[in-house]
């Protein structure tokens, strides 16, 4: 099939060597993080945060995660230009969805007498939490929407990247106490990869058929 | 900020108001499936399965799974040109990961004698899955990832959508046997909306700050 959609996405991999010395354009940060901002989640909740690693700083505290677990990670953490940490808020609360009601104010999308009536959407977060007031299942969900629109994004303006399940919430958010209320089970790494040492950009593209995976009734 | 990426992820809106007569053609079908297929996954495990509800008795059988629950998304089932259903394997197992190293095997990014070495990466499954093999939490997060794909695609292709998690996961799996072994608690409407009763084109597009979601350290 020839789309440029479609190449794209056959493009993107996910790295395995970055070259340290490219780094990501303020331009290309700035369509990031507002194509991130854009995501769709249920009941527009946005129940996410997304820290950036981007400061020698920030990226030893980064590296420094990998102290117990996931160390075939740790390289990314200094050699990307940039990771970001995608977290979710494990106890959404009705004051959170509040500020997005605010926002909806403020836009001239609700008005300001319908505010108590924009609560009923919040029944989506009552049916995922439970006792304790944990949701954090859920919210995770609506942030993987968010990884999936950003990495989409990452392909078509031709930034490499790596997806990260092998990171160690606890210790992030250990050592990121910008996190506090969030959780981070996955980060991406992004930046160019080095041709010579990426051996996944060589690769084929492996996915299962169409007809194992698709079924038009 | 001006960016074509942009443009379309402020354009793109939960629609209200499908207009029925109009259809997604098939090529850009098979874009949107194609693109579904490459979404990346941990692990590439790929643990999903998409329902496409495509034809009238398929319309009907979906319209019939709102009976209990989540009436205000009814309409949307026969008014839509097209409904996903997003399932994910509830108890995935190293069968199923065998199917994607054979595909690796295939396309000759596996070679066949390194077969049983392949299986490392599913310590990533291990870690997620609990004493009776349900791991439907973590598979459920890899579909969103797809959700998020397909609604940028779809973006970009100017089809209107509608995500819904607002779908009686319980009555899906009794009405299509075709999902057994998977569940669906997110579906995607698509089609064309109705401009004239599609309230929600003209509201304007409201998201937190970028101050309040994203930090740069």
């Amino acid at each position: 099939m020839s789309h440029q959609i479609i190449t794209e996405l056959e493009k993107r991999h996910t790295v395995k060597h970055y070259d340290a010395s490219k780094h990501i354009s303020a331009a290309d940060l700035a369509i990031i993080y507002e194509a991130m901002r854009l995501s769709p989640s249920s009941i527009n909740s946005q129940p996410w945060k997304f820290i950036v690693i981007e400061s020698d700083e920030a990226k030893q505290r980064f590296h420094d995660t990998f102290a117990n677990k996931f160390q075939f990670n740790q390289k990314h953490a200094k050699a990307a230009s940039h990771t970001i940490l995608f977290a979710h808020k494990t106890h959404y609360a009705r004051a959170d969805y509040e500020n997005v009601i605010n926002v909806d104010i403020q836009t001239g999308r609700t008005k300001p007498e319908n505010k108590d009536q924009s609560f009923g959407a919040f029944a989506f977060v009552d049916m995922n939490t439970d006792e304790q007031g944990n949701n954090a299942a859920w919210t995770k969900s609506q942030t993987y929407i968010a990884l999936g629109n950003t990495m989409n994004v990452l392909a078509r303006l031709g930034i490499d990247s790596t997806p990260m399940e092998g990171v160690d919430h606890e210790l992030i958010s250990e050592l990121f106490p910008e996190l506090e209320g969030y959780q981070c089970d996955v980060a991406l790494a992004m930046g160019y990869n080095d041709a010579d040492q990426d051996y996944n950009a060589a690769l084929p593209k492996s996915r299962l058929a169409i007809k194992d995976i698709v079924t038009a009734l």
